[in-house]
């Protein structure tokens, strides 16, 4: 095992959660929250991962646990007062893990936390995570890449980037914190190539007690998002991959669905 | 933890094994593993993360393991084939583990495996893992995302979608299983709007014995790759992004990286 052979004094590890289930926390990722000193947690995806693991053992962690509260949108602790948390943490001599919803280094900002350790001199170490861009789609059983569906894949979030993304139906399109821009985001889709009628899942809270699927396609998702309440956190998967999902039922004509959409939901 | 409560005779997981390091494998991933009847196992990634585990147990797994040999390009145990040892390793009642390299959902096939699981009647699960694709290119320090460089990236192999790719710089691109097609490719992006100078990186063997950094440009990639040798596997990375890397040196203008490779290299 090469990520994580020691977590020493002084030192900063970025560890990504994943997507809150404490299943898709990494090895590494374990091992770290159990011999830090300090974790300076982020409220999605983290900090339930700290609360399942603490249920799990039956105590709590020995590590002061610092709460960013980073939620999408709302910083109650602006970035650069966390990147000064890190290096004076270390600099106290903590073991240091800063952990991260997802991936560190997928809109997490780690690249920014890494500089700043770095350019302090302190030592910092990434431990990468399971990305929601991923994870997400796969309750749903939609992979994001399907023999003849899709050969590519695109992650992004909001709107700002899909305007000029090329590419039809076998490029799958993943939209991250995307729900307030839906309709906007559907109708640029649609227009750029993929087609009114191109299959959409939205996937709410994957793997917390809210996990909700909801489909539809690019000319109607608004409407069924706006009809079932949809709310963040939520992914939204764009393409023919969709199709594979049981919950689409046979709806789109480009995949033969598997029947049992229960096969794939929660074992809790 | 909603992902894997039990593993019961009969059932079939798709596990992702991550890159190759023990570490960057899942907790419900490692379970899994500890409890499975029969392994099937990938060469790629999952073998290794095998070979480490028994290494730190100390001894063999209980499992027996089926290594269907699976490595890019070269298949020697067909996928319907593949497919089919799921199914009767299931019916013969076993807990069955496929363990894949990466992510299941990712350029994996497993969307082919789970819908022949379903269709046959096997409870089958999918377990995420952490993808090469964000994972290799942060051992460089390669964030796919950075605010002010990069707010989207895309996922692809060979050069078949580069074509029809939209967006610049800012949009980051990873090619996975690139080496073969890499002149070509480079030529493509560049074309395509990103310019000869955009910086590229290639990460071979990530988080394996061979690991290795490569820097250019999408004009001289594929020079410095057939000068220093380049072998698959191997992560591209093509963007504003990479200038972050300490390994660029501050050979790009784009961004101020660190100065330090040797904090974020390998810690054994």
């Amino acid at each position: 095992m090469n990520i994580l052979t020691s977590l020493t004094p002084g030192t900063v590890l970025l560890v990504g959660a994943g997507p809150g289930d404490l299943g898709l926390l990494t090895v590494s990722g374990l091992r770290a929250l159990e011999a830090a000193d300090v974790i300076v947690a982020d409220r999605l995806g983290a900090r339930s991962v700290i609360d399942q693991l603490e249920l799990e053992r039956g105590a709590p962690l020995d590590a002061e646990i610092i709460d960013v509260g980073k939620l999408p949108g709302h910083h109650p602790v602006p970035q650069e007062r966390i990147n000064e948390i890190l290096v004076e943490q270390a600099h106290a001599g903590h073991r240091v893990v800063r952990l991260k919803g997802g991936d560190p280094f997928v809109f997490g900002r780690g690249g920014e936390e890494l500089a700043h350790c770095l350019e302090a001199g302190v030592d910092v170490r990434v431990v990468p995570g399971v990305t929601s861009a991923n994870s997400v789609p796969a309750v749903a059983g939609i992979p994001l890449t399907h023999r003849g569906l899709a050969t590519a894949y695109t992650i992004v979030t909001g709107h700002d980037q899909l305007a000029e993304l090329g590419g039809g139906r076998d490029h799958t399109v993943v939209v991250l914190m995307g729900i307030g821009t839906l309709a906007h985001s559907a109708m640029i889709l649609a227009r750029g190539g993929r087609g009114a009628d191109c299959p959409v899942a939205i996937i709410e809270d994957g793997y917390g007690p809210g996990q909700r699927v909801t489909i539809g396609t690019l000319e109607t998702i608004a409407f069924q998002a706006a009809r079932r309440g949809v709310r963040s956190p939520a992914v939204v998967v764009v393409g023919d991959v969709v199709g594979l999902s049981p919950y689409a039922d046979g709806a789109f004509e480009t995949a033969q669905p598997a029947r049992n959409p229960s096969a794939l939901t929660r074992t809790t």
